[in-house]
């Protein structure tokens, strides 16, 4: 992902609520990432304390934070999107150091003034100025990317994503004066769009575990598959054909996708090979059913006679970020 | 639910695994509770180092934790379920100082030996007696009453299930020469019983809050509801008729019910008043999606108008266990 950004002339700021680890970021580090995107203060915190000292929170200002955004100003170059006016009077009177993005919605419909609404966005452009904040870029997540059907339309929604951004920099740079850059997110679209055009940075997160949900929605191929969740057996039922082990909706959360035939699947099962592992067919093994702590797993016969009480499944999440969010020690590296 | 298993005349192990807090332990503590159920061994440390001395892990053994086991069992009075020979001799060779419950399964398909099974039932308890253990009693979770499509239905799963309970004791009565008591479970059914009979043990874990799933199965009503999730407003969006909270899946899970219309409802939101919260009708106020960190709150524009940006909205979540799982602070207590 870095090479493509570097091949676009993009800049690069790896959205890290995915794996929220210190050991992870260190890779990035190593690898000459220097900034970097989180979606809570706290996290913000987290890894400005691990000497992270460029970090946007893709996250609404909560401002009731306000006393812990100003302490983070003053440690690091910090960004902040804003899409209310209240929001940007609360960060100017609180006297925050911090850069501001607009945060636009090109159709996800979750945070943001809606990117064809060029009174409010110049409007709010404005009153950034207005109250002593510098005006970074603009910014979107085009989350909508994730109910497409197809590769295709991932590719349609970032295409008609960032025509709407490059429309807002226009109307912004004809009623102000300045020409923002723009930053757009999704992992789907960062993944499938072949190069990088009319942005200036980008930020997706999931890309570094990957997981079934941006396997179904085709961002990645299974041996892209980097986290696992290991999952203790600790029942073996061949008669129904499953296995339970300790790994639940805490450990796995109870995002799900569904199967040919509808049923809900929590989790893959990976097998581990010489080259790594490897993602069984959902045929032949799919987690069924969560409860906190407890996972069913329904296994083929010939997949069942092998396990038992005590082995370790490497289980393959739905949705890694959650995933990784749940886990009960820290992520552990293995090459 | 205390009195009610005195009115029974029948023991109360609460399960902890809801709270999962220590300081919402004292109260069960302050009337008179002193045994308990956890699902994990990493709870029953953590619960173990409180105080408490008689604790059920009701989670199938892990034969990976067992000198964490067998450091528990010399501490605290340790009851272990099991259903496999497997796990009745990882226990016994390993010395685990702990009593024995048979995990039978009525229904639920999750853990335990099917309870219609003379043959493995007879055979396990037997296994038990010549490793050396003590055979406490046979326990249950009839979890499948969560499915139930109505009061009725879930007292017909509770009877079924106690039936079943009771014909295995015989059976290990007439074979074995004990008669076990008999430790049952789930919310539902304790909620919905009138008279706990035939049963020596219950060990409900929700009730202590309750959720919108309790509520809308109908083992409670609205105000019995005593978990809220603070969110801060962090965006306001009357077009959209919605406000945009930091309450995401990491904090409340993505346990979801459906409205009328079939359409996923995250949570609910809790009005507060002169006699405490009230819960919005869900054509009012509900949580239509989530994703890690945000929730999208699809109000009515009446409600919509009071609210602000700083504001805080207090969330009934669907599943309260979870949610107390996901809690990044402490559990606070209010009268």
């Amino acid at each position: 992902m870095k090479r493509k950004a570097e091949a676009s002339e993009v800049s690069f700021r790896p959205h890290f609520k995915t794996h929220n680890s210190r050991s992870v970021g260190r890779i990035f580090r190593t690898m000459g990432v220097d900034k970097i995107t989180v979606s809570s203060v706290t996290m913000a915190e987290y890894f400005a304390a691990a000497g992270w000292s460029d970090i946007t929170i893709a996250f609404p200002v909560d401002v009731r934070a306000i006393a812990r955004l100003k302490a983070l100003g003053e440690a690091i170059s910090l960004n902040l999107i804003l899409d209310s006016v209240e929001a940007v009077n609360a960060v100017a009177s609180a006297g925050v150091r911090a850069s501001s993005w607009l945060d636009l919605d090109t159709g996800y419909r979750r945070t943001g003034v809606p990117a064809g609404d060029r009174q409010r966005i110049v409007s709010l452009a404005t009153s950034v100025h207005s109250a002593g904040l510098e005006l970074r870029g603009i910014l979107t997540h085009a989350g909508h990317s994730y109910s497409a059907a197809s590769t295709d339309q991932v590719v349609t929604i970032w295409n008609e994503s960032v025509l709407q951004m490059v429309q807002a920099r226009e109307w912004i740079a004809s009623e102000c004066g300045i020409s923002p850059p723009i930053s757009v997110g999704d992992t789907p679209g960062c993944s499938l769009v072949p190069v990088l055009e009319n942005v200036d940075e980008i930020r997706p997160g999931n890309f570094v575990f990957y997981d079934l949900q941006q396997l179904t929605l085709g961002s990645c191929t299974a041996d892209r598959l980097a986290l696992a969740v290991e999952c203790p057996i600790v029942g073996v039922y061949p008669d129904r054909g499953e296995v339970v082990i300790h790994g639940g909706a805490v450990h796995l959360s109870k995002e799900y996708l569904t199967d040919r035939s509808g049923e809900p699947v929590y989790g893959g099962v990976l097998q581990v090979g010489e080259d790594g592992w490897q993602l069984l067919d959902f045929e032949a093994a799919r987690i069924t059913s969560l409860s906190q702590e407890h996972g069913v797993v329904t296994l083929n016969s010939a997949a069942i006679r092998q396990l038992h009480v005590g082995d370790v499944l490497l289980i393959a999440p739905v949705h890694a970020c959650l995933a990784a969010n749940g886990a009960s020690t820290p992520i552990k590296l293995v090459n």
